[in-house]
């Protein structure tokens, strides 16, 4: 019963074989193979418009290099009080922008709303050269409470952010999910909402190591060889991250990957809401489900071997009540989560909350 | 004819195929797998001493994360003028040591000389905080001149480094070529001379993309992680490196992938030697080898679809000549190089000197 | 009518006469001249203790490179929502530091308590190396929004923090102002609190320009020179700060100094009190008052020539109610503000607010 | 007998007058006071044409500050291989500038020629994004040698670093020393030969801490307030420098010290060059001059009392011989060197080398 995250999920089968293929071979390397052109082609394809691509091993190289083409190192980058690039890539921005900050935006919600937005910016100081100013802002999609921007909430954002002289970024560490859960085009909530560079990540969904950097603002682009070189990120052997994503996004398989994982935290959500003792703490859209259970259950759960983390308190809306003996815990599926992990896991869950 | 460089190369099959076992099925995530521990390892029995050990991407990103370990940012770290460091890897060691500079080793010859050291340490500038104060020596084995330093030329190296405070950082990019060129044990050119941390390659030598960093001085190793994960080198399905250093160290294949190279090498100067119109430009005992020759000619065998590089004049020692119509180019073989590159490349050369 | 900044001001005639006398003749450069060697021993007997002091131009310089002793650059640095570090020195601490992050504590008041500080560490996320780690903790004495700490505060405050592996700086830009208000000895609500490294700032009290960065912890000063000089902060001609500090130390001159300052806001808050349609913000204890007033009156004040600056509104707890049409100001009284300022100030806000 | 550098001297008692003039009202902080208004109108008057300039407290500051607009973190900066940004600014070009290097220009001479310059470009490695990619020229004058570069000459450099993209700074630490050499405009041999920024310096030539970073090229100068305020170089009571550069600049005053300073050291080498036992170790025409003497008499004249420095061997052109028992020393003047001062000084060698 894994549900620690989906980085702990293997790879698919379709990925693992070409790369297989792409490494029988000699190639050009540091990024100049076929391998890397005709998956940026792909992207193009896939995202129905001229872009850029660059290709890097984490999502956390992929964030903070994207994001350095955005800010200068005095400015600041806003981003919802659960993200990623605030909590989780240690002092990665810092250093790869060169000294930028990372600013939450005050949200009282799971996701930032225009009207958060607008009110942060009427607030924050702006007395230059002595404050941080706000030159981009990065939204997750899906974000880190498992949440989904619809098109439309999107536009608006990027709407405010651009009026405010701010780029737009999205860290697309679970694009997949996001799209298969809006059911959309993958052009709608990025370049068409007013994104301006998307971190598409293949490696939650089913890759090894895959993390593309889309620039669909080409200017942002510029320069962007001497970032990853002088990060350590130009992979010598670049058909790597080529032949990955070019299994990955052939004949939808990214979807096909993402619809898996959705679909299980689908039913383990209904699941859990039909649980005494165990309960959602939010609702969520996308592969990841957020509960509020009793501290000794979680303990149990773990005794079990059922792999599941407990979860930032801070994640938790101030509506949301939680008991004192209770705690917060975050379930993620994947693309090869089996239908019989979740059947375990709820059962599991009423045996331990009945006791 | 590939010969441009060994990160043209695909990967051996036996390292593949450890990829495909390790992705079938879950694993933990950011460098505590199984994997990882397992092949650490087998670097420890290997190198037949405990050791720490961490898993990166790229050559790039090995060496400098090692020497940000070593160096305070106002430091400086010594190497050879030829070094990747110097002229190859941007500004990589400036950003991710936070600063320090990489200054070459006035040396005369292909190799750092224990007296090159010590005349530079008594000519650099002492006046602190003024001067930069060099606290880390880089030797490249095999270097980028595909000289390989004996145990003896390192330990006399290493004891002028420590001498001065000095730690000794050990670019092993090519080090399979070094050990199987020396016919030594791995222990006997590292910490056994007085390396301190070694950056062991296997990229160049039949993997995908692996590179570890070991800490022979485990003090080293403190805070390595945060180093990783800022620089975004902490990978999420991190059994990628530890898979492949599975399969590349068991039973000596990386030695036989090592050796294969080296001998097409040894071949391909042998030929050389023997051809008119190009000749080396200096002896070398691993698997790149240097050639002077005739522009026209350079020109056209790229034109015949050969891969190699013209190289940088100024890995030329000052006693060796070369004609205005003459230039350097480096030849690289790999453990994938066909014995019958190297004889189709010898007769091109051989055709085109003699029209 | 002067209240926008205590750096308005000019310089304490004795200060100036000192720099005249020390520019006269010849002395050693870069810090090791007698002016500076004299000051750190004037620095001991008025903190009763021995200790390390180095001096710049900006109190921006002196809080990041004291911070830049205490945290790597992975950590953070926390502080209080209102602080100097945090709001108005750009970017200072990330560069500074190699990246570290300032993180406010969630403080409902003016002055961060032991209890805010103990709930946000057991909050913080601690899963290494993802997170960041708070290494420090930054204290402003006198703080920005006026507030003193007590020698009593100030111990507990500084035991949690060394009980959580924290270093404690505090950011002195007011400290005689806090001496004065407080009538405590220097060495009461600094080291023997329990805090680390002390700026003390005399620019805003009389001096030209003159920081001392003050290590009580000494194992904090080695390399510092090495920081000053790649920061630019070594000034060739050193003497400019030791010779400004042994003018302002002497005789209590400081003190003096600060407590002119203080008198007057103290007469100013007393005034505003009793003035109708203004009102104190909240109380304060130093130099710093905080009012609130009609955006009109405000207005109107900045034309009649009286310079004072609108205040960020998130100085302002809570609990504490402020109208639509009315706005936070802040107004600093410095060691020159007269008697007249004062009334004369208080007159006119009477004559528009009746109006 | 002070000699041992211009930093050692006092400040000129008009530049001191200023300051005690400026700092007995109050004024606009952070640099926006009327003294630095009128001290760049000043410095266009004096440089007769349009510039933006920005005040900081050393050279190191006003130099890696300057060249930071200039180039990319990951470019490089040419210079003499004395110049005193690669030997005596420790790692601040790197912070500073984000991780830019400093790379010295193989230079036969004291001074760089275009020739030197050109052959350098032509070699220096041209694949990107691996190597140092150059960006920025930086020239001394007058140089660390003592040399001044004629306006003819800086013309050709410029042209060469413009033809290959890079901009130009011009370090002028010793610039009043390098216009009273030439006995040329400062616009000759600034922006007319095509600087795009200039550092000035006031403090070894009579002021107490005062540099001017002065964009000629304008576009150079956005953002650079939040460069300033990042590194700590935003002063509050910013005055200090308006007012020094003020009194500095007023009525030729910064020309006629450099003069004396001059005047002083030509007397000095006439006297080295009529003295037995020491000799000029080259000619320069600033107030630096550089001896070779017995190792014997230096440590002698240090014992009774002067003031002077040993000096970078390798600042030694290769085709000037020096004996195992001599040594090379730098002897600087200053506005405030007195005429007896060297002749005790000549004297005083000559009784040392008779004996």
């Amino acid at each position: 019963m894994i549900f620690g995250s989906d980085n702990q999920a293997g790879a698919s089968p379709q990925v693992l074989e070409a790369l297989n293929q792409a490494y029988r071979g000699t190639a050009s390397s540091y990024g100049s193979d076929d391998y890397c052109a005709a998956a940026t082609d792909a992207l193009r394809e896939c995202f129905d418009t001229d872009l850029r691509a660059f290709f890097v091993v984490s999502g956390t190289a992929a964030n903070t290099l994207a994001l350095s083409t955005m800010v200068n190192p005095w400015d600041g980058i806003l981003c919802h009080h659960q993200a990623h690039i605030l909590l989780d890539e240690s002092s990665a921005p810092a250093l790869i922008t060169g000294g930028a900050s990372v600013l939450p935006v005050p949200a009282q919600q799971l996701k930032i709303t225009p009207t958060d937005l607008t009110r942060m910016l009427a607030r924050i100081p702006n007395d230059p050269p002595h404050n941080i100013h706000p030159a981009a802002l990065s939204i997750s999609q899906a974000n880190e409470c498992g949440q989904v921007y619809t098109a439309g909430e999107l536009t608006e954002l990027c709407a405010v952010a651009h009026a405010a002289d701010m780029a737009v970024h999205m860290d697309g560490a679970r694009f997949a999910n996001a799209v298969v859960a809006l059911d959309c085009q993958p052009a709608d909530i990025t370049w068409k909402a007013g994104v301006d560079a998307l971190c598409l990540g293949a490696t939650k969904n089913g890759a090894i190591a895959a993390e593309a950097v889309i620039f669909f603002d080409e200017a942002l682009a510029e320069n962007f060889d001497y970032r990853l070189k002088r990060t350590g990120h130009l992979v010598s052997k670049g058909r790597l991250f080529g032949a990955q994503f070019l299994a990955w996004l052939r004949d939808d398989h990214w979807l096909d990957l993402g619809a898996t994982a959705n679909a299980a935290a689908q039913e383990l959500r209904a699941g859990v809401a039909a649980t005494d003792g165990i309960r959602l703490a939010f609702e969520s859209q996308s592969n990841e489900s957020f509960i509020i259970l009793n501290k000794r259950v979680f303990a149990q759960l773990l005794e079990a071997g059922v792999s599941l983390y407990s979860w930032y308190p801070d994640a938790l809306p101030e509506d949301v009540p939680m008991a004192e003996d209770e705690m917060l815990a975050r379930l993620v599926t994947s693309f090869a989560t089996q239908q019989t992990e979740v059947t375990e896991f709820l059962d599991l869950c009423r045996r331990l909350t009945t006791t």
